[in-house]
């Protein structure tokens, strides 16, 4: 079983995942990323597609043409868990 | 200048995309797909992605897991254009 964040993994939340902030009245996290255009977006989504895949952690996003909406939880952990900031992580060093 | 569609337009929609449904409270239509898992979903966006890019005319989606949900409207009319219908019938040839 997945455990949650406890209070001090949440604390270091800020300093480990700057671009990302919590979701209101949900455990998770979130971040918005902006690229040129639809062709940059949809690059960045396959890499992002090949992290989750192999991590078996899946995100809930969302494109529209050059935005890309990532939101993550850990649906098995009802809520924020250490999966979420592994992912979180790897999409950031992309 | 993209026109909107016109009522008869409109009338003949449930007949020629009977898999779509109007969104409350917007011009727009939208499709929920379900696969059997992250890889089949992806794939299908693939493809979806390479059709919206062939016709310059882009999603609002959202994909989590074996879900996928495709939103379509026409930013430059303002609503429902004969683009989007163009765009979820080559979505439903898939």
């Amino acid at each position: 079983m997945v455990q949650k964040l406890n209070t001090a993994e949440r604390a270091e939340l800020a300093s480990t995942l700057p671009g990302w902030s919590m979701v209101e009245g949900e455990d998770a996290i979130r971040r918005d990323f902006t690229f040129e255009d639809f062709v940059q977006a949809w690059g960045f989504m396959a890499k992002v597609a090949l992290l989750a895949q192999a991590q078996d952690h899946h995100p809930d996003w969302r494109n529209v043409w050059n935005k890309v909406q990532i939101t993550l939880s850990t649906h098995d952990a009802g809520g924020l868990s250490a999966r979420d900031v592994k992912l979180a992580r790897a999409i950031d060093a992309l």
